[in-house]
């Protein structure tokens, strides 16, 4: 196991979430003697809403979920660590189809209402009937109050669980909304690159929840990158068991919806922001704000290419205020720059302006704040009022340690 | 300085080139008791062809040498390494109008026919005066045996200088290319990717030089990344001196010169492949060979972001034959691929076909395979007739003690 990552931010205490019951246990999947199983079971009447990777090689339980996404109803969620089911042609297939049907003769719900991912090493079959084996015992154990359990369960090279929580008011009403996550490799936009689920007790149809959560997808989980891979098996499931009365909420939102929509919002970010904290080998979460760009997918696609660059990451984990090569990744982009425009701050400090250094530089308050855990780099490209914020980590030897022999 | 490649090759022997002589001394720009800048004086009559960076934020000496590629015609090419005079302002304007300058009247030509290249460190000031201090001392130092000293003062973190030679026949006439190049980081296709520079005694005009050299860069220089960045200061050059008498060459080319085409092709396929083989850290070089996709161009994509996936790099360098991450890649590159038709092998076993692993597959002979210094990765889309190849090296602690330290 990796040791814990520096970045890392304590579990929240998250409390029970009316029409909400989890368990985890041990399937024996992959992995000895830890949990890697996780059943949820949802009230009747739970609406659901999804988004998927978009890696054109998606895992069988990706499939699944895309298909039984469009009823937008769940009962069940069913989740495991150490083999993502990925790359299993027909066998692949079989073991969705198996573990949807157990879970759904506990439950006593149709198959296609119980949702599944898989996460781990791909291309070697889910041995299925190990997974469905251990359910009874876990449906057994369900409880209101199974929240890190589960999310512990569902780590692969994660070093710490990852939640989030918040509260908000519609019409008057308290409701929560509680979330748990996994991710720290292969992680990159497009979008989810993890898993997450999401749940609340507000009471939402399912076109809603999906407005919602694409919505608060591109301001969250799109913005993390640790690697560039994206993940075969991202999911984020978003389900909303509507077991806390409030007034009726129309099928439009509005003005009704405005404190729910910014606590799913703070409750998604809290959990990207905690996968780019544990991304393998990260010793320092960075944040790229790029500004003055042409558009705001102008500024996007700077702020990752930054992001993505090995020789950014690298010069950061070596504290190395290297400027140069956040030029050279602002140029590699291809989106609109002018190299006598570019103005580049890191930690407060402007290091450049207008295409040259700044007269005065002084280099040691910013090596000063890149020996920190966290580092901010700021861009203005100068020629318009694009702008975006990108998460994400540094390239350490810890990366190395990990990537190259993750399946021994 | 790290540690000479596994990969090196050793240098090859570089016979004198009619109209050619070079010379290598040191400036002192960053590097201590190191050759850091190099002369090269070209008979009068040379013309020269050039491909320069796509990077939207390149270098002074790239904008000198993009206006300086317009007359076809040079003179001289002075190279430094340790100051890439990028992201300078004015000042890189001021250091690159002085060193033509200064290097025009000593071999008695224009300015515009001096070109400029430099190569290191990005947005520091280039101490010009150093470099035009030490030229003199080069030009008397001239000779047409000064190649490999010539290779060996190009290198920033390059571990083995970098040279290619052959000969072609034009209509019976036997002529010359020789080349060297430098570049192990900042490597990704768009185009070049670091210095190099070709020459030849043939006599040829510009505009047949640019169009060759277009289609050998295609096939040669673009299809190697090391890290996926692409440097501000990538420049390509080709320089014919006419010094060797030959039949005409039509301004068209044609039949007469295919062998000096296949000649060029090899120089050029040589030395970026030497690049790939000296990439920061490299202990395996890696060629992939993409099929069966919709087009060469969609083969293309695929074959870089398999190459440039940071989870595939750390695999193959610790010898693990994930293959799973390779359909991660496939999948992630947004290109037309279908989950079950593909097939992936592993120095020349097939691993998967058709969307599965192999029913007797053998993992032992492929990570003995991967263990070696020489890797390749075959995929087969299935889905039409497009194919590319690209190289590649892995992903190290080689790489992160390089990059965390660059500066210091």
């Amino acid at each position: 196991m990796p040791p814990l990552s520096p970045l890392a931010v304590p579990f929240p205490e998250l409390p029970a979430l009316p029409g909400v019951r989890l368990a985890a246990g041990t399937a024996g999947i992959r992995y000895q003697n830890r949990p890697d199983l996780v059943l949820v079971e949802l009230s009747p009447g739970t609406t659901i809403a999804g988004v998927l990777t978009r890696n054109r090689c998606p895992g069988a339980p990706v499939d699944w979920c895309r298909s039984a996404l469009r009823s937008g109803r769940s009962r069940a969620l069913v989740v495991n660590s150490g083999n993502a089911n990925v790359f299993t042609g027909r066998a692949g297939r079989t073991a969705v189809e198996a573990t949807a049907t157990a879970a759904s003769h506990l439950i006593g719900c149709p198959a296609p209402q119980v949702f599944l991912a898989s996460t781990g090493v791909i291309g070697e079959a889910l041995p299925h009937e190990r997974l469905t084996a251990a359910l009874p015992t876990l449906y057994a154990n369900l409880s209101e109050s199974g929240w890190e359990a589960a999310a512990r369960a569902i780590m692969t090279t994660d070093t710490f669980p990852k939640a989030a929580t918040r509260t908000a008011t519609i019409g008057g009403s308290e409701v929560r909304l509680s979330g748990i996550a996994k991710g720290s490799g292969m992680i990159a936009p497009d979008m989810a690159t993890l898993l997450a689920f999401v749940f609340t007790d507000a009471k939402l149809p399912a076109p809603l929840l999906r407005r919602l959560l694409a919505a608060g997808t591109a301001q969250s989980f799109n913005t993390i990158t640790v690697d560039s891979d994206t993940s075969t098996s991202d999911t984020l499931l978003l389900f909303a068991t509507g077991q806390t009365r409030h007034p009726r909420v129309p099928p439009i939102g509005g003005p009704i919806l405005a404190d729910f929509r910014r606590a799913l919002f703070a409750v998604l970010s809290d959990l990207a922001i905690a996968v780019a904290r544990d991304g393998e080998g990260a010793e320092k979460l960075i944040t790229i704000d790029v500004s003055g760009a042409v558009s705001a997918r102008s500024a996007r696609r700077i702020a990752l290419a930054i992001a993505n660059s090995p020789l950014v990451k690298t010069a950061i984990a070596g504290a190395d205020a290297n400027w140069g090569r956040i030029v050279m990744a602002v140029g590699k982009a291809g989106e609109p720059a002018d190299r006598d425009r570019l103005s580049i701050a890191i930690g407060g400090v402007w290091v450049a302006r207008a295409g040259s250094v700044v007269s005065d530089y002084d280099e040691a308050p910013v090596v000063q704040h890149m020996r920190g855990h966290e580092v901010t780099i700021a861009v203005d490209l100068g020629l318009g009022d694009g702008s975006a914020r990108v998460f994400t980590c540094d390239l350490t030897h810890g990366y190395i340690d990990i990537n190259g022999s993750y399946r021994s």
